[in-house]
């Protein structure tokens, strides 16, 4: 198979002082076509190992795609660098900076010196409008291969990419790819749970990968697109219960789309979460239709305050106090949900229960369901997500 | 100045399902020594590009430094890769097989056959003991220089790396850095406000550079140790108002300190950031020392039952309910500090007023400071980070 070659340019994405998550999408983005990626590339601000990199990516693939290091300023050097290692020479285009020109003047500015450089390009480049930022892309077409230049911001790139790469042409295979979410299953119970499909899934090419996330195991199949799409749903039938969601659905989203639809309400009343699972919640736009507040009870005094019986004020680790909390929200803000999460998310244990101990309930016009985990040592950030999910999950398997 | 190399393997990394950070920890590690990093890479799990690239990184570089693929599967497999870069024969090490099986015997079970690959090395290599995991790392001493292999969990590769960097004897240079972390101010007129210090910077060999995260601007000064906390004292005068950490200082962690320090406490009400400034504060252990509760006031019905008064509620985006926002929950929890966030996270206006329109307010002993922005153009979520944040900074400038 023809490669592509993705360089991530920028001294920042070297360091991760700028996490460079551009190259990964880019690579993800070519999974329908016919191209083997390798490997990616973070590259410094420095010409000549640049030039070095792009002129042996150039040397190797039917592609290269290269982000970042086309602002205004003179270590933005991905330009000069693709010039240097394509041979050719750059030139002012005289229509392209009154394009930039006018981009400031729009703005009520005068364009600085400094953007000037933005304007430039090489004989076999054509500008790729940017329709987000000053600086234009490239996109190089020459000796039966493409090479693209992309701003950094993903808001500027992602525009431009998704309009040029189906007009470049590139060779196509058949490849189809589901994401499964599953919640309430380890790893190596759910691999038990479907191992017996591997065989044929190899037999018919399709790859299949299991990740363990905060929010449960996702198993990701990828190949050939009917393939793909029978084996998914036999995976699904074996995880009736676990399977929550698929692709980019979030629990969030889903758990507001469930409420919509029942013409429902939720609030929420959280200890060890401190404010993340509201906030999750209050990250899907739309949120406030359904959702109506929440209360953190982050001490005795909070609780009591917030409803909660003075009787369990001292056994907050417990299902009682996850049981108590979300019958007292629902009552207190009159929602047809209350959500609630109990626990320790550490470092310390607490009430002489370890480490990832929690407690979620929910409270609901049948009754409360009261869940308990005992989530594996980790970090306190990861077992305050764990406890999250699981909140969510009870209403969603 | 001589070179090193970093890569990870795993074409997971490729494509962006599991992030790789590992690349860009290893190369901060590596700041205080005169070696040059180019470049890092993330390379698929495949035998022959990746022994290509190994091949490749080792005839340029006085270090080599590869994380990941040293697991049990037969997709692990950069022994396999570096014995063939390097022209050497793997062999089973005896003493080691019977390491990894006293491992799995501590733990009561037996080693599955597949781990027996983790005990394989070839002859320049000597083995790094892995703490936390069955895969010891490689230590590769040959023609003047070093390559390594690290597994890919940061858990396991951070204590072996920690311990053999310093014994590699690699050249040294004279290395400060040092990150001022400003509020309040924006990345140009920060610049401004710095600028003139430029050109001394860089006769002293400075790097400075500024980057804007949801926190604030920070200040990188980089270079030669005495140089960069000479320039850093200077930097800092000029932004004697606006900083308010360094380094790998949050917001959070210093409002808990301070709080602790007065012996105060804190509550907090919350609508556009719906429990992101709890889920900050509470991120940091310790929290629920000072930190009594919070609420999310995230419709007009849960405002009024949380104590904002009736004229409030259909004027959510304003200074007023701000501040009856912070001074309800201040009274209603009995905290010394309430703090509120109130305003537009998109992605449509609200009351009439723009995304990105944003009152915090800040209710204590002292009375009430309320601070309002208009955030410019961006997602809901780095809207909700930038109120949580300023929120914060009230309690901090
Ligand atoms: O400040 C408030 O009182 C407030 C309470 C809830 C929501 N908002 C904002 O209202 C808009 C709609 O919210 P949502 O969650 O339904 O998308 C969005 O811009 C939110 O940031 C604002
Ligand atoms: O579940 C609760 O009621 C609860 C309320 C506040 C804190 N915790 C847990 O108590 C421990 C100490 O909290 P902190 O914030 O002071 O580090 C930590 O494990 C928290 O997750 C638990």
């Amino acid at each position: 198979m023809e490669r592509a070659e993705i360089i991530g340019v920028g001294t920042e994405l070297l360091y991760g002082e700028t996490l460079d998550t551009n190259t990964a999408e880019i690579a993800r983005s070519l999974k329908p076509y016919a191209l083997e990626v390798e490997r990616t590339l973070r590259v410094a601000d420095r010409l000549e190992p640049l030039a070095r990199e792009v002129k042996e990516a150039w040397a190797r693939a039917r592609l290269v795609v290269l982000s970042g290091g086309l602002g205004p300023t003179p270590d933005d050097l991905t330009r000069e660098a693709v010039a240097l290692a394509l041979g050719e020479e750059l030139f002012l285009d005289r229509e392209m900076l009154e394009e930039i020109q006018d981009l400031f003047r729009a703005r009520g500015r005068r364009m600085p010196e400094s953007n000037q450089k933005q304007a430039f390009r090489i004989p076999s480049a054509r500008f790729l409008k940017n329709p987000r930022g000053t600086a234009p892309g490239w996109w190089v077409r020459k000796e039966g291969k493409d090479l693209v230049l992309l701003p950094g911001p993903p808001v500027e790139w992602r525009p431009m990419w998704t309009e040029l790469l189906p007009a470049l042409g590139l060779p196509v295979r058949d490849y189809g790819e589901r994401v499964l979410k599953t919640w309430g299953i380890g790893e190596s119970d759910l691999v038990e749970r479907i191992q017996d499909l591997f065989p044929e899934a190899s037999r018919e090419g399709v790859e299949v990968g299991t990740y363990a996330k905060a929010s449960g195991v996702e198993v990701v199949l990828r190949g050939p697109k009917g393939a793909v799409e029978g084996m998914a749903e036999r995976v699904k039938k074996r995880l009736l219960r676990e399977v929550w969601g698929e692709g980019e659905e979030t629990m969030a989203a889903l758990v507001q789309r469930r409420l919509l639809l029942e013409g429902a309400t939720l609030a929420t009343m959280e200890s060890l979460t401190g404010g993340l699972l509201a906030a999750e919640i209050t990250r899907v736009p739309g949120a406030s239709r359904v959702f109506l507040g929440g209360m953190v009870s982050y001490t005795p005094g909070a609780k009591a305050r917030f409803g909660v019986p003075e009787a369990l004020l001292d056994r907050t680790v417990s299902e009682e106090a996850a049981r108590a909390m979300a019958e007292a929200v629902r009552r207190s803000l009159g929602a047809t949900y209350g959500l609630s999460t109990t626990g320790v998310a550490g470092p310390d244990p607490l009430e002489g229960q370890p480490v990832g101990t929690v407690y979620v309930a929910l409270a609901g016009p049948g009754g409360t369901e009261v869940r308990g985990y005992r989530f594996p040592p980790s970090s306190r950030e990861v077992i305050r997500l764990r406890s999250v999910y699981a909140a969510l999950a009870l209403l969603l398997t």
